[in-house]
């Protein structure tokens, strides 16, 4: 098979996706070949796409919340099969052999590829991965809207798992987006109490069908002070600086505040703050194949599920633009309609 | 039994302690009184006597680091008696009824008492504590050198309990003083690879002697760099500011940095710099009842000891003066000579 095909590229900072035609060389042996149907857009699409980390190598296809059919598996892969539905999130190899692999946390390899960091993601035709990054879509979770688990919905899934989040747990999150819906819906499956924090008023009430149990306005300290000293964990899916003392404040003896946004504002706590009660500050990236394929039977077992809206691929800088405005509700997904 | 007693006390900020008489009133019920024998001294007594936490009220008598015998026992204590040899560290009280507690944590009770706060210490002759907070001195431990333990020994212990530190962990100390050579010395014992982060010349060979494998001159960036990627949790005992995101850089995936000195700088670091290894930044304070009797133990087991050097109390000023020219190795304790 012949490794051409075609995405949608940003080929320098500022300018508008176009499509182009790419090779995606040989197959390697323990890689599988996606064609794509559908694609989710996460914020750090938008973000490589300008060049905001300082990584992107032009031209580069975003996408890396990806739902297709297996088009063909390498002659080492023993596990997946050509036409099964799979996904593929931010990660799309590893080493396999260091020793975060071989505890477990393939996450964290030191050698970890991500699906469009230095390579094409999933805006496209085809996407190829290890085959241990593209997970069977269970029965019970619809494939159209199934894109946003594999970034947003693994991001904040696996703090719960990494962290030991318990049922009994008080736990809060902070920015409700793509991953902020995702993460009130598993808190809440999970059997916590859930706070929501929020600057929109409009989600002020929409939060509380995700599975929040109570709505915090986050630009009210009224709001904020009130729930000194009672929650157990916190997960920020914010990439801006926030008062994060105001936020430590709130946590209980032992709690945790943890980043699954890039922040990139310098935390300005003082460690004091962290000793009399114990509390802790943490991030995790994406998680571990491992921890992945739990995410999917818990949303298939409990009818998590990202809200989406649909657009077809070629209108992908429409979308982008509508991300941008901030009216997104809450994940946007692309139907692949390149010829 | 008359509550009349004398100590060395702090009158106002900047001025020599002095030797005043007070009372400490009635007994209460689930209190004792300890006459004291010796009284280690740490930084924080200086701190307090100095009113730089701001919450000193004048006169205060220092001393938290506490060995001697019970005197008196108040009519609810069941677990002590008169003429035992006991010890008193940073708590003297919690309410044992909030939810911490109630879960085995009372070294985060929300009202907890502290010994030297608002309540004078055990630069005296006399001293009281509710008797879950005073701890019989094991034997294997000599008593002359015990005080110590109850401060700067249960600081550096309660992390590795807390954070579940394990033999086979890489663990390193920054500063190695009062707190840091202890905390070699139990990290040694707990099996453990030990790294000691030390900027003073004199300290990089007598921190081999107390426990750790290798000695890192934290002035030294090329071997911080030497180290990227390979500790699983460092305790800093330090109470200034230094250059954390150097040090996050020497953590292994999964690792912590964690704060006992309560350093009064913002920390500077970003949170996107804690996500990609899944990093944790945390703080204890002193430890919970069952972990001090948990550390004498291991003490004895082990002969863990504090390097002292001995004054007598009269001589308080004097030792103050030793302790803060950097010179003391590696702790003060006070022999009491109040007559």
């Amino acid at each position: 098979m012949s490794g051409k095909t075609k995405g949608y590229a940003a080929t320098a900072k500022g300018k508008k996706l176009e499509l182009i035609e790419f090779d995606l060389g040989p197959l390697g042996d323990d890689q599988i070949e996606i064609a794509v149907t559908h694609c989710g857009i996460c914020h750090s699409d938008m973000s490589m796409a300008e060049n905001e980390f300082g990584w992107t190598q032009y031209p580069i296809v975003p996408g890396h919340e990806v739902v297709g059919t297996i088009a063909e598996v390498g002659p080492h892969v023993k596990t997946l099969k050509v036409g099964q539905r799979v996904g593929l999130g931010w990660f799309s190899g590893c080493d396999m052999m260091c020793a975060s692999c071989l505890a477990g946390d393939h996450n964290l390899c030191r050698n970890v590829e991500q699906t469009i960091v230095h390579r094409h993601g999933g805006f496209a035709q085809r996407v190829r991965c290890q085959a241990m990054w593209a997970f069977p879509i269970p029965e019970g979770v619809e494939p159209a809207k199934a894109g946003p688990l594999f970034c947003a919905g693994a991001t904040v899934f696996n703090p719960l798992v990494q962290f030991d989040v318990k049922p009994t747990d008080r736990v809060g999150v902070i920015g409700i987006g793509g991953l902020g819906h995702l993460a009130l819906q598993f808190m809440n499956k999970w059997g916590c109490e859930v706070f929501a924090f929020t600057s929109s008023d409009s989600k002020q009430a929409e939060v509380k069908k995700l599975g929040a149990h109570q709505a915090v306005n986050s630009k009210d300290a009224a709001q904020l002070q009130k729930l000194a000293g009672s929650l157990d964990f916190i997960i920020s899916t914010v990439n801006v600086g926030l008062k994060w003392s105001d936020y430590l404040k709130t946590l209980a003896p032992k709690g945790g505040l943890h980043f699954v946004g890039a922040a990139l504002e310098p935390l300005s706590v003082l460690p004091v703050e962290l000793l009399g009660s114990q509390l802790s500050i943490s991030g995790t990236p994406n998680a571990s194949p491992a921890v992945i394929d739990k995410m999917l039977q818990f949303c298939a077992r409990h009818g998590v599920e990202a809200l989406t809206e649909s657009f077809p691929m070629s209108r992908v800088n429409e979308a982008f633009d509508h991300l941008r405005s901030g009216k997104a509700r809450y994940r946007i997904v692309l139907a692949n309609d390149i010829r």
